[in-house]
């Protein structure tokens, strides 16, 4: 299912790569002045993955309207495909992340086989209790985990352990959990009530946990509930995580937050309490936009990074799951995941420059100047080249943005995937 | 087209009459020892009407779904039955705000004729350049008023035009215009040629205008759009009508900005500016989260009413509109209306008994604790009974909902009217 | 100690109590139409209290400036004076919350005295790490329990001990504390850290504390620190109560959180938990404002009390402690306690009259209009007259700014104190 | 008076000066090989300057605490000291904004030549009416210009003359105008009168502005007020200078806006309208933190820069204001000002990088991935060797800080100014 020809490939990288290597030569020597080898960070910066959710290649839409792109993804496999370009030119995405129902088919022996034969594996599983499907037996406009009534819990407990059984026969290691749960009346949901019974449904789901996988829970302020959320914020997350056992943790998607809220403080308050599930990378201005991942505000997605190569730096036992979820509204998806995984890796890459002595020793002597002096100065160190060798170290591209469009993949799709009005799309 | 049997209603007034013919007793007596006439304020609170938007008929949804409820509105024609049965009972929504193109209709002289019979006329036109229709020749996904490309924007362009042309057919005096033109990326959209694009189209629309028709302009700090918006606040939308002319005025949407902004002060400075178009109602505690007009802090409802009596009461000239714009997601939207409708009309009722003398010589003497005690005094008496009356008056019920709830319409259009997915609902 | 002449209040509350017992009647006549017995909501709203903070009577302050007032006190038996009147009028105060070290003496055995002839006891003691006073060994600059620096983070222990001994002198059983510790640039502060090291220090008091007393662990997003602080939401507290053991909880200040956050959510999660030590209670609109409790969000402080009567209600085992804390910048700080004490005790009240019965059944078959309207009826109605017969049966005035003015109280002490620049207010 | 030995500079750059040019070498390449000249950029930002406030080389406070640093200036001849310092070693301030009456001296001529001697020059007025002054008539306790008392207004509105007269005295050009004046309590104020006496007291001071004087208007949203400001917002900022006449124009503090808000799009608007004065820089996580600029968020201040160099590049004509105002609470606040300085002088030079018509035609397309790659290419684009050239050029110092530190300046200085308690610092 390769579907960007490697000649063409080649040829695109040639003509990049006499800059591209005298630029990285210059960032090395840089480097080197600051005691950092660049060749320990770009080993450290290829192992670096994070996941695609399968959803992220259709295009997105808003309570206002869908526009669709061309070519958008017709099932899971034409999703598969789109996530196999992704990889191949980017060389940061080893993984995708499915969306059950969205993401069903007859056959997941087959699923796994096409996505081993584009180079990838499967990440997290998602459900979906949060919208109704044709033909359910109970509706979730009242809640799903957290309903009032009985049956209509059981019922989605009943989809999250499908959801599992699903994911081990793809060989993943993971079920997030995320809920619409919430009230948008004061008066309309009992606060601790509907958490009690969150607790025993996700209770049900945990004890059918495989002896391997975790359960992340994904917290989320408002939205579809607008008065309150039966798992609003971390706080919320951590005391049902806690309550669940060792094997469920939190989840920190960053655009699921209050406003102002530090999120690289919470990032590091759940991995001190051994909590840490992961991350769902998007970016926001204005509350749960799914915008493209450092697109607003690199520097905070840079800060969440630094929290994450400190603690490993420190020895810290922790391992958290990666996954972009954006929602792609105006731009083509396969592009924007692109780039957006390159920032994600762009992050990691600057939080490695950090020179953890000096920060020790200026935190130590409350130098707050000389302490964000050594944040700034990873943060403005371009690393750009050190990604462009990645890549081509890998068999990507240098510019993947760049070969994508003259690949022409997206017009070939186009003639092959019928316009869908609607589509898996459109919700992150 | 009256829908709830008379002499039911006159049954069910009949059991609650002696309660609330004693309650506006003891009322009067009260406002009268603070030299308040009751019988003033009645007057004033029968001659206050609030518009209900067509689409609020419908059940709302969000970006994650939508949870249909029984014996939705097929068409306008549903829509208006239902806003009939709102009226008849709560007495407060004599005008009706429709929505081109989800409310076209063949025959818009059958559709006046319609309304009349049902008690009720027509209010604002509201445009649609945020979604494309079927068969449209260009898509409003970057933009419509601000587009980049002219085609684009003289088809947003022709489309008001033909909004004021139904409006001239049904009555209304009045174009509402939203756009959800904006950016998702910094970069994206050039901020200042969008807003004089934007302007540019907007002269064209004005230039339409009928002599007596204002042209009402809505702001929103975000969604659709997540980075930027063209007529992101009440600045740009005052900017924008100042440019426009005299019939020009800015629409305040009470969810449709920052965290923490006060709204009533934004009230008071339109005032000023001779500005103030009028409003769509809802309450929101996250973001344009459209709930019901205050449910979460009707303290701040009444804190606009606030600003609007006290115009008033000092001759300033200025006649807003009212409109209801609220997303009924887990409720009846006609149950919902009705309540909301009566929460405004309460907001109204209690910033009618503010006692504005002694407000005044408590502001000249900067007497803050008494000043925000008359204004607390007023909005803690309880003016249910006078609301009741003023229902009862004009012959509708005075438990609304009760009333409804036992009348069984909802079932009797749920048997006439099959359930459609998706339908004009949702979007507010 | 009693300030306000007895038969001057009694002939105050003479002219106003014919009015006052017509209007409790009627009250009583409406609630007993809902099955509500004005007897036993008056019982228990007479055994309602809130404490007054010492500092709370002094004109509070901003960093911009501070605009004293007449006859401000001067130091703590000043302070009680005026506590002993607020108590004497509004009858909803009797306990006094004090500050170490402004409320320093050098006898506390007669300040004991002195409070109980003003009918006034003491509640939790408030311990002062986030400034330097005159002739302390080691700054708190860069912070206090939380320092890098071990000899500062033992000064900073050694004055909670302090301010239990004190607390124990006085009758007191719980410590609040309160940091600013935090940092004001990325990097400046080791999350994981300092939040050890805050755990560290708090260990140590949590271990001095008697076995009937209670550490209250206050939060707070921001100010002094503005980039991060080390208690900085309820997650973090909850994680050190936890931490610390069962005679730690945490306090709820409602200025304290991110913009936007649903603070009775909070407060229903600490509850089933076991967590919810009580309240800091001012309002809000933009940040820690500290203004008068209810003032801007009358609504919200009554969803406050409806989860604080619901779990009682339900007989799950809590006690939270009540607290006013405003800075009083354009008032009389007597006036605005009066005020806020009584806005609480209205909220209490108000929460006492919801059908509970009628509640559950709404949540549990979701009818959200119901249920959200339950909560309406009972914030509607105006409970003005109860509070005004339990003021009066108690002793204290009908009306108690009217008859606090009509005392001349303020203009005598400010003939005995004269004015001071600074002061111990202004800080909250 | 100038204070740091410049044979000590020399040596300090000396041994900087190798990598500093190889480094400035490789980014003119890469920069050549985008088509930009770095000589020509390197001369745009030489030419780049923005004014330090005098009240910033104080250490700041909040209202809980002030932390003295050491050495701290005594009056404004210290101030300027030091901002010659800062100015030496940075060459990136050349002017100094002065605060009366904290800057208040008997010689204004000697301060001017005082400042001549030490390279610098006096930018903006700033005039005081938020905080009383010892032996003032009229407190501004309930406002200023606003105040209901037609005499306070009138002491307002002679301080700002006098300002005028100062800063015409020092060869200023322009009086920043930001009042305090608002309300703590709804009702307290009359918003629209307290908003036209604003206006009939400014119209004073505008008219007394020389010929070529500029009146910048600065909003607020909140603090101290803190339920609504007079000038809360642009848009009233706007509708003020509007009314004021063309010498008046809107100031935009980093800080002053509510939470979420698009800060670069406010400039664009101003901008488009003619009415932007000018910037106060810093940066904020919550609030009016003054944090010192793009401390937390470096995109933003970019995105401010975008805007403004693309109206230069586009010959809007428009002459903005630059000024730092930050509150240095836990560094010395010389070495944040130098730092700010070269961060805004930092993003003016990345936003120069701007490809504009790559930019421009992407826009034209709506390719918004190419459009905020563009920005992103120019901020990921480390500058630093550009700067370090600049100061070099200029006899400044390649790296401020160090040099600054290895100076000894402040413990010189230390030795030669007492501690003061309090001072004129801690209040932006």
């Amino acid at each position: 299912m390769k579907t960007i020809d490697s000649s063409f490939l080649a040829s695109h990288n040639y003509s990049l790569a006499r800059h591209a290597h005298h630029d990285y030569e210059h960032l090395g020597e840089q480097l080197a002045r600051r005691d950092i080898d660049i060749e320990t960070v770009r080993q450290q910066v290829a192992a670096f993955g994070v996941a695609i959710p399968s959803w992220g290649v259709g295009t997105g839409g808003t309570r206002f309207a869908r526009f669709p792109g061309q070519g958008e993804p017709r099932h899971v496999f034409d999703k598969l495909q789109d996530c196999g370009v992704i990889q191949q030119l980017a060389r940061a995405t080893p993984t995708v992340s499915l969306h059950i129902p969205w993401d069903k088919c007859s056959d997941w022996g087959e699923l796994r086989q096409a996505a081993a034969s584009a180079g990838l594996a499967f990440d997290a599983m998602n459900s979906n209790t949060f919208s109704d499907q044709p033909g359910q037996a109970h509706s979730y406009k009242y809640g799903s985990l957290s309903h009032t009534d009985a049956a209509t819990r059981a019922q989605a407990v009943a989809h999250n352990l499908e959801c599992i059984d699903i994911g081990q026969a793809l060989g993943s290691k993971a079920l997030t959990v995320w809920v619409g749960d919430g009230s948008n009346f004061p008066g309309q949901q009992h606060f601790r009530r509907a958490f009690d019974r969150y607790l025993e449904s996700a209770q049900q789901i945990y004890a059918a946990l495989p002896g391997d996988w975790r359960m992340m829970l994904e917290h989320k302020i408002c939205e579809p509930a607008f008065y309150a959320t039966v798992i609003q914020d971390w706080g919320s997350s951590f005391l049902a995580a806690q309550t669940l056992g060792p094997k469920a943790q939190c989840l920190v998607d960053l655009g699921h937050h209050a406003p102002n809220v530090n999120i690289e403080l919470i990032v590091a308050r759940l991995i001190a309490a051994g909590k840490l599930a992961g991350f769902h990378f998007n970016d926001s201005k204005y509350g749960d936009d799914d915008l493209d991942a450092g697109s607003v505000s690199p520097y905070r997605l840079f800060l969440v990074f630094n929290e994450l190569v400190a603690a490993a730096h420190e020895g810290v036992p922790f391992d958290p799951a990666y996954m972009l979820d954006q929602s792609h509204n105006v731009t083509d998806p396969i592009e924007s995941l692109m780039t957006s995984a390159v920032q994600v890796q762009r992050s990691y890459a600057q939080a490695l420059l950090v020179d953890r002595a000096a920060l020790d020793a200026a935190q130590e002597a409350n130098d707050a100047l000389t302490a964000t002096h050594l944040l700034k100065q990873a943060f403005q160190t371009d690393v750009t080249p050190l990604l462009q060798r990645v890549r081509l170290d890998a068999g990507g591209a240098i510019d993947p943005v760049a070969a994508y469009r003259a690949s022409g993949y997206r017009q070939r799709v186009a003639g092959e995937r019928p316009a869908a009005v609607g589509g898996g799309g459109g919700i992150v």
